[in-house]
């Protein structure tokens, strides 16, 4: 955690009297990634975890979809650079590049809205079901791992689960990033997404939502709001989207057919 | 404001016990930008003040510097399209295509940290003060404007001050969006932003500090936290940047020589 953040001497103010003191300040560096010696991106993000990150980005950016595509992954965490191999060779990066898609709410170059909607994924017929107080505890345990980590005030969570316990959890500047992560580290480890549910400390625009679809997950809980383009997106792709939960209460937004409230 | 939210029909659980009730949410549009019939990006924002966010937008990226560069603008609100043309034609643009950096705590590609660090913004020279009393009493009247506009809990607003009022005042979606409609509306009418305040509810990440910076701006006031890179940049470039700006309390991060406690 040490890694994430930075000592900085400031003035710190009550009413009228600066205060010198030492306050610690989320760190957040560039790293550029690099796919089959073709630069594509430069995130700026948290510092650490920077393998998952940039897998997980890759994965949804559709450039990858499972670790047996990646040859070979070296970091040179000095210069912020990632360099990754893959199987397919350098085909789709290009096109990619041409398209700059800027997300609003905390951006995410995607090309998902663009004319490639071949992207787009598939509606998740997952028939798994989750009970409120199910949601209620996932997000307390999810609130209680992001108390741990947030110090700063400068970083967003996310977390893969099942219906019952947090799996994976990451912490970034970016509440996109904090999500590749989670995904990147699926990937790179075999944990599987499918039936299972991700929890965001942030909102949930469209390209939230579309990252998590393409990860085939069924649930998506966020602390915070969503879009309309994020409700209509879950509505269609099959995600249920819960928003809003704190103190016990909740909005589900769309597939609210799997929130049982009766003993399964 | 209407038109920057939608009803939806959703469940409200309170406990194990679901409300359907019709609920408010915040509107999410693609609006992609052509420059001298270039594609040049899709950004995803809020539907009000499209004009705005395009000309901050290319004025963030460089791309113009003032409204007479600016030959014509066509919004076709309908297919989320605006095209621009400008004096200068397309020269800059297909090196911007070419180039993604994605910022982590709320993405808007920039160029910035590129080989093509010719855009870094010049160092603030600004001989203006500020007194901590006339912070609070801004962010009081931001934040008030704020609630305002905040029904959907799914906003960042941003602000153009001088050291006593809000002059320009814009939400989004996205925090960069809303910065970049307070530069876009100062342009398109004329407004100056040097010697002036900028104030965001969101948090300072350095593309947040270079946008502010490049408007020429001295003082950058949040409500929340920055990153290290943010602070570093601020303390470089001469831009004041104070954080954390809550019931009389604050933290003065870089160029604290601009605030002044003592009597003028």
């Amino acid at each position: 955690m040490t890694d994430n953040v930075e000592k900085y001497t400031i003035s710190q103010f009550t009413e009228e009297v600066p205060n010198i003191i030492e306050d610690l300040v989320t760190r957040e560096v560039p790293l550029t990634i690099i796919l089959n010696n073709q630069e594509l991106v430069t995130l700026l993000c948290s510092p650490a975890n920077l393998d998952c990150l940039a897998i997980g980005f890759l994965f949804a950016e559709g450039l990858i979809s499972n670790k047996s595509e990646i040859k070979k992954i070296t970091i040179d965490g000095q210069r912020g650079v990632i360099r990754i191999s893959t199987e397919e060779g350098t085909e789709f990066a290009h096109e990619l590049l041409f398209k700059r898609l800027i997300t609003s709410a905390c951006g995410r170059g995607a090309a998902f809205y663009t004319a490639a909607d071949a992207q787009h994924p598939s509606k998740i017929e997952s028939q798994i079901v989750i009970s409120p107080k199910e949601v209620y505890s996932l997000v307390e345990k999810f609130s209680y791992h992001s108390q741990v980590f947030k110090t700063t005030g400068g970083v967003h969570s996310a977390a893969l689960s099942d219906i019952h316990n947090i799996l994976v959890f990451y912490d970034d500047l970016g509440r996109h990033n904090a999500i590749d992560k989670v995904f990147g580290h699926c990937i790179l480890t075999g944990i599987p997404t499918e039936d299972h549910v991700v929890l965001t400390s942030g909102r949930t625009p469209s390209e939230m939502v579309l990252k998590v679809a393409k990860g085939k997950v069924p649930i998506l809980i966020s602390i915070s709001a969503p879009t309309d383009l994020g409700v209509r997106l879950a509505n269609d792709l099959g995600v249920t989207l819960i928003g809003f939960v704190r103190n016990k209460r909740m909005n589900v937004y769309t597939n609210g057919w799997r929130v049982v409230t009766d003993g399964r």
